[in-house]
C-alpha cells in the first residue's frame, strides 16, 4: 500500500493546475492517499511555506510523503531535493529555503539531490515551467508508491548544504525575551512568535498575570501594552488581547473574536520584533 | 473498513490547521476516507455552521462521522459532544449551537459528553487553543475507525439539553406566510428562506403565477415587489428575479445569472424577515 | 475497484453544495476515489470550465470519470451529456459548450444523452436547481463504480451535435502570429494564448532572442513592446517580462514574479488578440 503523499503550493485552487498534480500521483497507483497541506501560501513565499510544513508534518505518520512547490528559481540552477526527516517523514521541494524550519527544529537526516534526467514524467520534456507536476509531483508519488527508493531519487547531499533562510533566535535578558513575529494565524488574525513557550517560563508568569508586549519593526513602535496571559481565548472577555501559547506550543498575541493584526496593521518577518516581559503588579487604590 | 470522516470549521485553507487535523485522522487509521465540507464558514458563525451541517449529512451513506469545529468558546467551559442523529449519522461539536437545525429538522437519537481526559491526542495537552486536531479529529477518527464505540466517548447527555440557537418559526397568516432569510446561497447571491414548500403550496399559486415578496429587517422595508414562481432558473428571463424551490426543498429567491443579496444588500439571520403572497392577477388593458 | 471520479463546478467552496455531491458519489460506493479539479470557475464561464478540462483531464488515468457542472441553463431544455474521450476518460456535463476544448483538441469518441427518469438519485424529484448532485454526480459515481455501462446512460448522440463556443484560430502571416488570450494563470497573472508553440517555432525565433508582442482588444491598443523569449521565469530578471513555452505547450506572456494581467489590464476571449513577430536585432552605438 502507498504512503500518503500531501501537496503544498502557492498555486490556488482556481486553476487546473493542481489537479494535474493530483492526476499524476494518482497515475502512479490508483492506491494513492493523496491530500493537501494548503495551495493558498502567498506567490513565492518561501518562507511561509517552510512555517506551514513544521506545523503540520509531524501530525502525520511516519513514511508520508510531502510535496511542496512554492519555486520562484523554476528554471533556474537552484536544486531540486528530496529529504528524510530525522521523525521519518519526507519532504520533496526546490532547495530554496523552504526546509529552513525542518532542518532548524525538527531535523534532517538525508539528503538527495532529484536527478532529473531520469526522474521526469514521460512527455514532459518541452516544458520548463511546471516542475510540479513533471517533476515533484512525479517523484513523490513514486516513492510513496515504493517505485523507487530514497536512493534512487539521486546522488547525496550533504544536510549542511540545504539552503535556510536567515533566522533570528529569540534572546532573554534582563528579564526580558525578545523574539520575532514569525506568522499569522491569517485567519483569526493573531501573531505566532518564535518564542518557545518553555523560555517563557523563565519569566514566572502564572496564567491570569499580566505581561508588558511591545512591537516595533525597522522604522516605529508598533505597539506597546500590558496584556493578560491566558490559557485560552475563552479566559479573557470578548474584544480583550491576550497571550497564550499557540498550538505549536510557542508564544502567540490575540484578541479573542478580533484581529490582533487587523487592529494594529502588524506584520510578519525578521524585521518585526516582539518583546515580552512581566508587567507590574496594579495596586488599585480603595 | 473505517467509516468516512467529514470535517467541517472556520479555520480557512490558507494555513496548517486543516491539514494537522486530516493527518491526525489519518494517523489512526490509513485507510481512513477523509472528506472536507467546507472550512469556509464566516469566523465563530455557528448558525452559518448548523445549516451546513442540515444541507449536507443526509447526502452521505450511514455512519460518517462529521467533525465541526467552529468553536468562539474553545478554552472555556462549553461541552463537547458526539451525538447520533435518527438517520445514524455522527456529528462530533464543540455544544454551543452548532446542532440547531439537525436537532430541530433532523433529531438526535442520543448524546454524549466527550470524555477529553480519556479522548485527547496523545502528547497535546499544553495546548489550549486547538481542540479541532487535539480532540474533535481524534475523537471522530477514533470512531470512524471503530477503535472506540459511541459509547466508549463519554457519558450520555440529555438530548434536551443540547445548546439550541433562537429560530423563528414560519407563520402563516391572512392568506400571507412570513418566514425569515436563513443564509445566502453565498457564490450565486440567492436568498435562502425557513419557509417549506408544503407551506408555500398552501398560498396554492402555480408554477408561472407571480408572487408578491416583501423582505424587511429590523430598521426599514428593504423590498417590495412582484416576482415570478418558477420550477427553475431557465425559466425566467436572464436577470429577471424568481422564486423557487431550492435544493433543500425550501422557498427561495433570486436573480436569473445575477445576485439578489448584492442587488438589495439583503443580509441573514431572525432580524431579516420575508413575506410571500399571491399576486394579484394583471389585466392588460386592449 | 471503482475509478477516479474528478469534479468541477463554479460552486465554489463556501457552502455545503460540493459536499453535497461527493457525498451522493460516496454513497454508490465506499471504495470511490473521489477528487476534485476547481469550483472557482466564475459564475456561468462555461469558456473557463471547458479550458480547465482540456489542461487536466490527460494527467488522469484512462476510465477516469470528470463531473463538470457549470450550468447556467439548469432546469431548461438544454441536454445532459456523457462522453468518452478519444484517450479513453468520461465526462459529464450539461451540453453548453463545456467540452468544446475537449472537442476539438482531443477528440470525442462517443457520447450519451443521459436519461435523466432513469438516472436520477431517488427522492430529488422536487428540486429543479441542483442537477450536479441529483443527476450528474449520481450518474458519474454509477460509471465510475460500474454499476452501469456507458451504454446505460441513455441514447447515443452524434459526436456533432455536441455544442462549441466560437473559437478563432491562430493565423500565420506577413511573419506575424496572430492568436487570442484565451486564459489567464490567475494566480501569477500570466496570459496564456491559443498559439501552439509549433506555430511560434515557425518565426524561428531562438530563446534569449526578441518577440515585438502587441495586445488588443475590440476598442483600443493595449500594449505593444519588445519582450525577450525564455526558456523559463528564472533566465529573465525579477520584474522583466518574457515569453515561453506554458505548461500545455502553448505560448504565454508573463512579467518574472509580477503580474502582467494587472499591469496592463489584460482580459480573456476572442476579442482579445495578441501578435507575435521577431524583433529587429538592437545595435547599440559605441
Amino acid at each position: 500500500m502507498p504512503s500518503a503523499i500531501v501537496f503544498q503550493s502557492d498555486f490556488g485552487l482556481v486553476d487546473g493546475a493542481v489537479s494535474a498534480m493530483h492526476g499524476v500521483a494518482y497515475s502512479q497507483d490508483t492506491e494513492m492517499k493523496i491530500y493537501d497541506l494548503t495551495h493558498e501560501i502567498p506567490q513565492y513565499d518561501i518562507w511561509e511555506a517552510s512555517y506551514r510544513l513544521i506545523q503540520t508534518v509531524e501530525y502525520w505518520p511516519e513514511g508520508t510523503v510531502f510535496v511542496s512547490v512554492v519555486d520562484p528559481g523554476v528554471g533556474s540552477s537552484r536544486r531540486s531535493i528530496a529529504v528524510r526527516t530525522s521523525s521519518g517523514r519526507y519532504i520533496i521541494t526546490p532547495d530554496n529555503g523552504t526546509l529552513t524550519h525542518i532542518k532548524r527544529m525538527l531535523g534532517i537526516e538525508e539528503a538527495r539531490i532529484i536527478n532529473e534526467s531520469s526522474n521526469h514524467l514521460p512527455h514532459s520534456e518541452l516544458s520548463y515551467t511546471f516542475h510540479g507536476r513533471d517533476v515533484y509531483a512525479y517523484v513523490g508519488a513514486r516513492l510513496a508508491a515504493n517505485q523507487i527508493s530514497f536512493e534512487e531519487i539521486g546522488e547525496k547531499a550533504e544536510v549542511d548544504s540545504i539552503i535556510e533562510l536567515p533566522v533570528v533566535d529569540p534572546v532573554f535578558e534582563h528579564n526580558t525575551i525578545e523574539g520575532t513575529i514569525d506568522v499569522l494565524d491569517v485567519r483569526f488574525g493573531s501573531l505566532w512568535t518564535n518564542i518557545p513557550h518553555d523560555l517563557f517560563a523563565q519569566l514566572s508568569i502564572a496564567q491570569g498575570e499580566r505581561v508588558e508586549v511591545s512591537i516595533r519593526n525597522d522604522t516605529r513602535f508598533v505597539y506597546q501594552n500590558i496584556v493578560t496571559y491566558a490559557k485560552s481565548f475563552a479566559d479573557v472577555r470578548a474584544g480583550e488581547s491576550l497571550v497564550y501559547i499557540n498550538s505549536l506550543q510557542n508564544m502567540a498575541v490575540a484578541i479573542n473574536q478580533g484581529s490582533f493584526a487587523k487592529a494594529y496593521n502588524i506584520g510578519t518577518g525578521t524585521s518585526w520584533r516582539i518583546k515580552l516581559k512581566k508587567a507590574p503588579r496594579i495596586i488599585y487604590e480603595n
